[in-house]
């Protein structure tokens, strides 16, 4: 199974602590070494890396571990292979651009007998169940709204389509367009809200601490979303099954 | 004006030399500061790295220097902002995916009266005119051609296309799709084939000099292609105004 992290942020923010931890996961506390990646939203814009090589040991996760790159919204994820050869294609996040925004989609599951009609202009590069299911969302998406609908309108048509996958398997899912997070459950994801009053947090796969008092203004707020929860002392919330939410400036909203 | 860097080659290369003397015109021997960016195709695969940072500060740049990255195409950019505010959406090199492949495009020049029908579905996330250019090559790709073409066909559209968008003003280009390497000039443009013998170049940019032979096979092939030579000591050759050149396997093909 791989592993999922997202943040949504009602402010830019870093995610060097929660990556700090996650990417342990990626060859050191956990065995998903085949390839990983994360995506960044600044404004409109995004940063986006992937690798082939285990994120404990990757030059790159090295850089984003200790190169504090701020964003409202993140989307992280860790490979442990079962469809699809290791490389590069084959990393999540995948990114597609509809309505003159990015959008970034990382999936953990696996997905049986799942072939949907691609009719549309969005197609798989690579060869993984991930990202074919994440070209048929965007097509759907394409095909429902005549431009960038509402928050609240893409999350009832996500409503809609998680379903139509989640039935081919597992189907945990990260989606966003640098304004909202989407995150979709089959099995395993939790989440967490981080607001005042800010206090300390241990991170359950390194010896690492913050005090996030002291990094923080009193209006600032984050959503973590992530497969396992990533500290010990917080208040992590489990998903239940089937279960889509939708996070926006660091709240949980649907 | 901004900078264009690409490589074109038979085997994945390191583009470490190269990038090391180009990145330096992002605010050390040219003033190109704002912002910068970089694609590799591994495989299908891309790495894509944007920064807003100066490239000659940027800690971006410092990996990419320093972590020898292979690949068979890459393209680089420098930019010196014309048009569109300094931000990560305006960052060079854009990607878009069509037919299941990723396409990547970096532009140096300036477009007046250049206002396209995007009545496709690629649309700009930020608001360059090089994004809307991309965008409507993209568009008008699409349009001719039912599924991937090869690399002649594709050459014989593009060489009908670029016209179209240079009567609006300065349009060199650089364009990939992982398999091939197109470049266009308006005004300033030129490239380099290395094969066997391999010799020592010397960079113009910085005090660095590099000898081929000692780390390439006898049937290595890269061209570079870059807005003003990068070496002071290998034949460039200048591209004619309103050529378009095809590299493929280290050669230029047409």
């Amino acid at each position: 199974m791989c592993q999922l992290l997202g943040m949504n942020c009602n402010v830019p923010t870093d995610v060097t602590f929660s990556f700090s931890g996650f990417s342990q996961r990626g060859g050191v506390t956990d065995q998903h070494s085949d390839g990983w990646g994360i995506a960044f939203f600044e404004g409109r814009g995004l940063r986006h890396f992937v690798d082939h090589e285990p994120a404990a040991h990757s030059a790159v996760a090295q850089l984003i571990r200790s190169y504090p790159i701020k964003s409202r919204n993140v989307i992280a994820h860790i490979r442990k292979a079962t469809q699809g050869a290791v490389n590069l294609q084959n990393c999540h996040p995948f990114v597609r651009e509809l309505w003159g925004r990015y959008w970034v989609f990382a999936h953990n599951g696996d997905l049986k007998d799942f072939n949907p009609r691609l009719h549309g202009h969005f197609k798989p590069v690579g060869n993984t169940d991930s990202e074919l299911a994440f070209c048929w969302i965007m097509q759907e998406l394409a095909k429902s709204h005549a431009n960038v609908p509402s928050v609240a309108e893409l999350t009832l048509t996500l409503k809609e389509l998680a379903p139509r996958i989640a039935r081919h398997g597992t189907f945990n899912f990260m989606l966003s367009n640098g304004e909202a997070l989407w995150a979709h459950a089959s099995t395993h994801l939790h989440y967490l809200e981080r607001g005042f009053p800010f206090s300390q947090a241990t991170l359950a796969d390194e010896d690492l601490s913050m005090d996030f008092s002291t990094c923080t203004a009193a209006g600032d707020r984050a959503a973590i979303v992530v497969t396992a929860p990533l500290t010990l002392d917080e208040a992590w919330v489990a998903f239940q099954p089937g279960e889509l939410k939708v996070f926006v400036d660091g709240r949980c909203v649907g």
